[in-house]
């Protein structure tokens, strides 16, 4: 796997130790997270909107409207900024110093492509609904073209990112580890809970094997 | 209260009923996320950055470096905005189309301010450790006056903003109400798991009550 390209803009600067150009590493922490950050550019002011996405092969597919502020940018030939972060943890040091957080992150820029071909559409809307809940394309009534065709994709080739996460204890300076202080790491993750019917729905509909797998 | 502002930038485009310029409840979300997405530009591209915050009075205060490509951008009298979205659900359609994900998010724009009060700073780093764990700022060892000086803490006024949110079942066509497809919603939460101690704390340092409460 190519690495991920190193950029002015993807230079790690700030503690470049936790950052990484890692393809395989970045992949993973999109796979999972279910919400990205993508930033563009309106009127000479950044706009961060949290839209649904998924990766699939070397791309992002992102699903939104293609209307507004977000249309015009893209329109005017705009580069865009998609992050994604998983939250792993409170990091709770001696000292409120050092204090942080454990977590994953990816940042990828680029020129995003307005998916028209109707293939590639169907098969973008087949990753984002994958990456929701994976088995549920088969189960769930397919799209039409007219459905198709009002759906707004966009990709964003994965070239230029970067790759930072935090794990592990917190990083106390020695002089203050041996203060009578509660010292570690709240993990935190997005937890599933027990799934809730749509109430229109006729009582006794089977909860399908893919969703019973993550009831808690 | 008074109502957040509406602008050219924070008009609700799509699905404004799905949006408002409450205060009240752009103030709950801040409150109960962890992590915010800042946005802002960087030689004419959009950078997003994932920050810890902590809304304090009328204002959210940014705990991070004010170094490389954001003190750039930031010198420069560039605006941010800030993006802060807790996940509450897969939203699970009859078809594919009316897949969803139930959230609340608030969007902050303006031009932020650096701390440079000693006061306020400490203020500040307060707001940010009650943020991660209520009750741990009495329990750890207070900033130093070198530590306040080494922090980068900025303020964005909450004045221009928006909040934008998803509840409820999914919303399928009519027509598709009586397809023999599972419908209804995965919630979703950020969970805290057992505290996990850092190895270097000596045995039988107790967990204090604030983070006992948190344990699952």
């Amino acid at each position: 796997m190519q690495p991920l390209r190193e950029t002015p803009t993807t230079t790690l600067e700030r503690i470049p130790e936790r950052g990484s150009y890692d393809r395989k590493l970045a992949y993973a922490i999109l796979d999972e997270a279910l919400v990205c950050h993508v930033g563009f550019v309106y009127q000479g002011r950044s706009v961060v909107l949290p839209m649904a996405y998924a990766r699939w092969r070397d791309s992002i597919f992102l699903h939104g409207a293609v209307a507004g502020r977000f249309a015009t940018a893209l329109a005017e030939g705009g580069e865009i900024c998609v992050t994604v972060t998983l939250l792993d943890g409170v990091v709770l040091a001696r000292s409120v110093f050092s204090h942080s957080m454990n977590y994953r992150s990816v940042m990828a820029f680029g020129r995003p492509l307005l998916v028209e071909d109707a293939g590639r559409k169907r098969q973008a809307l087949m990753a984002l609904t994958e990456h929701l809940a994976p088995g549920r394309w088969a189960d769930a009534r397919q799209p039409t073209e007219k459905e198709l065709d009002a759906t707004g994709l966009i990709e964003l080739p994965l070239d230029e990112a970067s790759v930072k996460t935090r794990s592990g204890p917190p990083g106390d300076l020695a002089k203050d580890r041996d203060l009578e202080v509660w010292a570690g790491v709240v993990p935190l993750s997005l937890a599933s809970g027990a799934p809730v019917p749509d109430p229109q729905m006729p009582d006794g509909t089977p909860l399908p094997d893919y969703l019973v797998q993550r009831t808690p």
